[in-house]
């Protein structure tokens, strides 16, 4: 038996989530099926982070055991033959059996990417989240920097969240402006459901004027889902690479592929 | 009766052309539907640039002509409420009579962008032209240089184009290197049916060594449809800018929505 690890993108407008569903076109169900069609035999995968229904994938990670002997360059060419358009394996790598793609992550990063402008982009359309009115980016960044550090996420927490703890240590938050977009990267040990589009509906109701920024802060403290903004559109979010332990050596994602790559590359 | 203009942007792949056909699902058809919902009345557009299937619309402009009294802005927003997420206006201008959308313009201006990459990308399908392969950028900006100027198109022409004369002038021609996307811009005065596509075709073609750079010339010289390279796909292509007459002042297109704006608004 060998472990195989796969680098994963995929446009997430195009799936119900990741998780498997009975009926479901899900990322999970496609990427399994195609893996199985090349193996001839069927494949289990299991994944770094699941992302909801409209999140992008950019630095997806999963891990799966096969008695197969390929090529590495056979596990990425063979299932993008099966795959639609909208999702491509970017690399393959036999791992070490103590890989686990989830158990072994010890960091996400998550990017955001807001267009701001009073008319709507049909280029954009499910690749970025849109506000129409001007926002205010000290007063957001300001309201972010209280989130750094250790803390009980839990206002910022989905009901369905799954999670053991709602602590969780955010390492980094970026408010990048280009132009008409303003960039949002965020890095922590691990996130909740939807905390990173909570998150967002939070720091956007402070871009408005809505909220002073030091309202982050009280959201925070109230540990309750009702104080805080509501969910923000999934349209520009992007899991962008998961960390791992040095020693297995796991390929940086191909940021190179999303088009905002040189915001996000040059400031890292 | 007033004549209106509008700035149009639309993602090219979720249309079957702009071209209204019987059953399409065209840009014409349901820009035109979206008008007549708004306006309570059939409204007929001309447009500045039919595009194919697939091609996108960044600059694109039509005119029509209405009895309605409605300020400019509802002449967006209006419209916008109607039409897909594939589809929005962008501005709106009342125009002299004089103006037409197609016979005003001097020329067109069309980016291509290409994404050069052993492994495909979910986030580029529809978006970006793909070529798994290293391509040589001065061969293809060196085989570019000789269709400067006024020539004879007819090798780089499909078989349905509509034109009178197969004699174009092109203006311009950049070819930009940048991370792992090759962007190229073609400016005319006005450009033939597949034509930049046809160009796409053979410059990839050099790009990949199967020709050197003189044989664009000789393809050119030609005058026939047969020597050229087949027509490249059109997911990287883009109608990014209509140039009329100084005195109709017409908006600049939204540049700023495309992810690429950044290459093209720096190097213009």
């Amino acid at each position: 038996m060998k472990r195989i690890a796969l680098g994963v993108q995929y446009d997430g407008a195009a799936f119900n989530g990741w998780q498997s569903q009975p009926h479901g076109n899900t990322v999970q169900d496609v990427l399994e099926r195609a893996l199985a069609e090349f193996a001839q035999t069927p494949v289990h995968i299991v994944v770094a982070g699941r992302t909801d229904a409209g999140v992008h994938g950019i630095g997806q990670v999963v891990h799966f055991d096969t008695e197969l002997d390929r090529a590495d360059v056979s596990w990425v060419r063979g299932p993008n033959a099966f795959l639609p358009k909208t999702i491509a394996v970017q690399w393959a790598k036999p791992m070490p059996n103590e890989f686990h793609a989830r158990f072994s992550a010890f960091e996400r990063t998550y990017y955001y990417v807001l267009y701001v402008n009073p008319v709507r982009s049909p280029m954009l359309a499910t690749r970025a989240g849109w506000v129409h009115t001007p926002l205010d980016v000290d007063a957001m960044r300001a309201g972010a920097a209280c989130l750094l550090g250790e803390h009980d996420f839990s206002s910022l927490r989905s009901s369905q969240c799954q999670s053991k703890t709602p602590i969780k240590h955010l390492y980094q938050i970026d408010v990048i402006q280009q132009g008409d977009f303003i960039h949002f990267r965020f890095r922590a040990n691990a996130f909740l459901h939807h905390m990173v589009r909570n998150l967002m509906g939070c720091l956007v109701s402070i871009g408005r004027g809505n909220h002073p920024p030091e309202w982050m802060a009280e959201v925070l403290a109230a540990r309750s889902r009702e104080c805080a903004a509501p969910t923000f559109m999934p349209d520009g979010l992007y899991l962008a690479q998961v960390g791992y332990p040095e020693q297995f050596d796991v390929p940086a994602p191909q940021i190179g592929s999303v088009p905002w790559n040189t915001v996000w590359t040059e400031q890292a």
